[in-house]
């Protein structure tokens, strides 16, 4: 297991002269003509507020637009410094937009001048999570759309990462962590998401079939894909499944009450991704380093995508919802971190 | 405008002889071979409830168990007779199965003996509020499911009403107020839903496309459908829209912050159920009588089903989640409630 610090979040330049980024992080990879093709979440924040404000950030038809809160407006909340809350609504004083990067090696990108802003009603509070899954010649990416119409899952596809078509909510509101599988299964698409915010519900990883990418039903969830050597109170799928002989293989996240992340993987069905055979037995990848402790969120391990290459596979992971790191390991060590599912 | 209460719910005998019905109430309706259909929520409670205890019932492998937990057991909150939570997991103390009533005048209805009990592990709580929608000759309901896994939008397909086909989960949690459109409209199938439980997003109608009523994508929030004339703080379709040659008509309810129910009504593009072309301007259906004010949660109306018979529409809906009442109205009086979407 090798991990490297791949891309800090002041190598980028903001968006906008009056923004700047406060996280570059949980990227999207896939390969493309020999490429490694990333997509980043970007994160920006205005260099307009103040001690006596806080500025809101929004995307209305497709026009950034700002919203100043006076920090002494007690009927909002600000003890989150991320997310301001008044008795009707949330707001996110950041808003992230996607970038995309191109690399020969897999270790050093060239990012693209030109961003994927927020367009929609949807994406008001912004784009974030990206994930990329290459589907019969085509590149769909599920994002997370973010809005006062809540946290829905968006699709887009794209050729050549330049020109990007949206294709709409797929999943509505709380979702998020949805990832694509690469081939219909028995004549079917399938996709992990993440349901969240419930009464009664946990926070569990579902599956959904498809016949066409955009409608999305017979969702059940993987009890058993919920991990049980240490505390956890959330799972999300990371990066899109990748098949093996021995099955289809997902790396994916888990978080305590603490909010202290690690990575696991489980090892599903190959005809039925509704069926774990194997899981995690010991965190695969962890905060170990540094830059997996320190940062804007300490601990943070948060994967959105890797690249198989056969006897081993590069693990790109956000840290501290800040910075951009890779891990590469060997399938062997993949294989032995698996175990029975208790 | 006729009202009348139609059912109580000591009118039926409870499932089990442990159990006593709490509840008959937010009946689906349909016409079948000139009779009208209705399925009816039963909410039933154990009997063997005392001071000391409170009896949660539940469904696993089709078998109903019980969980008792001490009234003394200071981990879990009481204070809604409804729901008992503590820090992981929130209960019900009654559980919910359906009921089919048959009638040959739309007023009094004979009950089959045999219920539609919860069956799967997204059930486990109960089902919940039926939608009944006929599409291309088959019987489609849509219902709540409620579990440890959320609460998510099931289908069931039935052509008579006494064996009724499960087709799992359409729409993940937290989603209620599922209600199908009973045709195609230019190639696809529609829906409207109320996703819920969410950081950001607030309690709209969102509209959702399909192409075999089993996979569902392209929401679409209906932020017009809100209503304007007195607070409400969530709103949910209520029975299956139906045409008429302005548009599709929608019956549904809005709740202000204290749980205080009415009935409204949307006027919809024929060609495009994401366009509000009327909504109510003023309450449709409010509670007046003394069964729609008193009773286990007072000034509840809510509507699962009406049946159009042209120049009037009869419209069924539980009345204080106990009982079940009727409201005629003619078509006229439907018309001049519905003002300008403002």
């Amino acid at each position: 297991m090798d991990k490297k610090l791949l891309l800090h979040y002041q190598d980028l330049k903001p968006s906008r002269p009056d923004f700047r980024i406060i996280g570059v992080f949980n990227p999207a990879v896939a390969l493309m003509s020999g490429q490694t093709i990333m997509i980043a979440r970007v994160a920006e924040t205005p260099l307009a507020a103040d001690r006596d404000h806080v500025i809101v950030p929004m995307v209305r038809q497709k026009q950034y637009t700002f919203m100043k809160i006076p920090t002494m407006d007690d009927s909002y909340d600000f003890s989150d410094a991320r997310v301001i809350r008044n008795h009707e609504q949330s707001y996110l004083t950041s808003i992230s937009h996607f970038r995309v990067g191109r690399s020969h090696d897999g270790y050093h990108f060239t990012f693209d001048e030109k961003p994927i802003l927020p367009e929609t009603m949807y994406e008001e509070y912004g784009i974030e999570d990206p994930r990329i899954t290459k589907i019969e010649g085509r590149y769909y990416i599920t994002y997370t759309a973010v809005s006062s119409y809540g946290i829905n899952v968006g699709l887009m596809v794209t050729d050549d990462f330049v020109t990007f078509e949206r294709k709409g909510i797929i999943l509505p509101f709380d979702n998020k962590d949805c990832v694509l599988f690469p081939q219909k299964i028995k004549g079917e698409y399938y996709a992990y998401h993440r349901p969240s915010t419930s009464d009664f519900g946990k926070l569990d990883i579902w599956m959904a079939k498809s016949t066409n990418l955009i409608h999305w039903g017979d969702h059940q969830v993987l009890p058993s894909a919920r991990i049980s050597y240490r505390p956890s109170v959330r799972i999300g799928a990371g990066a899109a499944p990748f098949l093996t002989e021995k099955g289809w293989v997902v790396v994916y996240h888990s978080a305590d009450s603490h909010n202290r992340y690690h990575l696991a993987a489980l090892l599903v069905d190959k005809d039925n991704p509704a069926v774990v055979l194997k899981r995690s037995k010991a965190p695969l990848i962890e905060p170990s380093e540094l830059y997996e402790h320190e940062g804007f969120f300490p601990d943070v391990v948060f994967t959105c995508g890797l690249i198989n290459h056969g006897k081993k596979i590069r693990v790109y992971y956000g840290v501290c919802d800040q910075n951009i790191a890779l891990c590469e390991l060997s399938m062997d060590e993949l294989w032995e971190n698996l175990g029975p599912v208790t």
